[in-house]
């Protein structure tokens, strides 16, 4: 049984971990979902590192929504670089799903584009974990989670 | 007994280790309180892992205040990645509750972030400690520690 | 028998992986390849960490194709910073094939760059894996890969 | 007997390692004084962990002072990434004293502002060392290191 | 017997590798040479991990000519963390020596500059391997590698 970790943060604006949850219900089975929220997205980097090491987590899904303020896109580079060696650490993914509050023009496209994103990586886990080999089948074109895909160059 | 770690420093100009420690004494009981003062935020790492290593902390406030001048932003960035390390080698949180100096428009506005962003701060450490399941009851709420919450997208 | 691990994105708009099997393929025998496809240039690091410890590759190329936003440019710097990591955790070589999007002026050229960079970086890795006194022949020459060589000042 | 290190640089258009060896010295007893001078800042880190693995000092002065241009403060900032990994490595504190040219508004400012810094921080770390209750008796007062203290928010 | 390792590239438009192995062959006896040529300067921090623990050597010069673009200043901040990275892993120094093709303002000036700079720094890695009291006297004195030295603030 694999078990599937879902770090998500009480800043965001869209409940995103529950979004990954019921996206991730209805793509598969024979997975178990542990959940850890956090205060921010600084405080994800730590949280993926004890759903890997605590709760024997096998890949995690890292989810917030950082602010549209230079502060705010410091402390998502920092979290960013705080995943990828938590990663390098436990030689497991970390899936993260960070959506800018300002790539969206209203508050409508806000909650679409953090439950579309969502949805697009919560597929990723399930392929890294149980189909690898459907990336391959789809390297180099141009795929993107959320706003629609960038394509392969003609 | 849990142990909170309370990292502060001398260069900030509100006492925020004294608000942090007034606020988890109100807030829970069956804790132990170690502080540390040094002298500046890049300072603040090493101090929280000796916090963990050197004084059997289970968590720590790292409270720091940086100045406006760009060569400030730049040590807060440099603070807020070693937090992020300390947290991986450590495998514990650490809540950072920096107030930067031009994020108040008055020196009374500043000292009231000072105060309110520790105080939202160590309520969030008393439910990483002992109730984890009310940051999840929030999440995607939108929350912010000082300023107004900026609330869930609707 | 060598291996020669090939990381790559379902993100890049142009099938970089296969351009560099070909390539390999076409330069030297005696080595098996192992490829490894993720979403993004975030997820590299870690994959090329697992080729290294769980596929036993010796050298790995890392491909990606970073967008022209800030964003983009601030999530290959995250990535580079780990891939350099990964090498320095496993003093293997992972030669790096990024091309912005930026960099060309039409998808036309997009194209081409993406191939021509990765065809002669797998040229690198073969000089690394089995000739690496090519490369000292061509130390301080200017070499570029992809657009035409700098050459070496006069 | 404990072991103060002093690592500084060539760079440096002042001798800041004799101000700190003389201030440390007019200011307490019952230490020895390790010195190491390297080229430039970027030096400073692996000068800071020989001091603390080969000399077995207890804590480290790194002084330092980047010049005006871009370059040196990228430098600046790799140097202080650094000295704080080293912090985290050997959990013993290193006080970086950097003075940056462009701080000054002249030769005989840039001079000053060395050696006063340099002075102050010696105090930081005879503190850290022996009293570490004065720092505390001094949090959140607003103290700076060189120019005039910014004092506490009223 | 010394070993001193040569880290070079191929991008780099002066052979400065074989600048420094006659410079530093000029000024001391009783060492080995190791030289290793990697493509670009993002190579360099794995290659001088290999030089100091697969071929033994005691320090290492890491030698590279950054292009003027901003991609290239980013390498190169990303290879000097790295090369910073290693340092710290190994407990060895390695000197540093970049040259950004846009600190001359022709070919000719380029040249020198490159050829000046290696040859300065041989001599602070041969003052650092063999005679490190000379640093200490000439702390403080404002040297500059290749272009004129700074001199010490009257």
């Amino acid at each position: 049984m694999k078990r599937i970790g879902i770090a998500d943060t009480t800043f965001a604006r869209v409940d995103m971990g529950t979004v990954a949850i019921k996206e991730l219900q209805s793509l598969a089975t024979g997975f178990q979902i542990m959940r850890y929220t956090v205060p921010g997205v600084k405080d994800l980097p730590v949280a993926c590192k004890k759903l890997f090491e605590e709760q024997s987590c096998d890949i995690v899904m890292a989810l917030g929504m950082p602010g549209s303020k230079p502060i705010d896109k410091q402390c998502a580079h920092e979290a960013s670089t705080g995943l990828i060696t938590v990663q390098l650490l436990c030689t497991k993914h970390i899936i993260e799903v960070f959506v800018h509050e300002d790539e969206a023009h209203s508050n409508k496209e806000l909650a679409w584009l953090a439950e579309q994103r969502t949805r697009e990586h919560a597929r990723n886990v399930v392929d890294l974990l149980f189909h690898p080999q459907h990336l391959t089948l789809h390297a180099g074109q141009g795929l993107r989670e959320g706003f629609k895909d960038a394509g392969p160059v003609e």
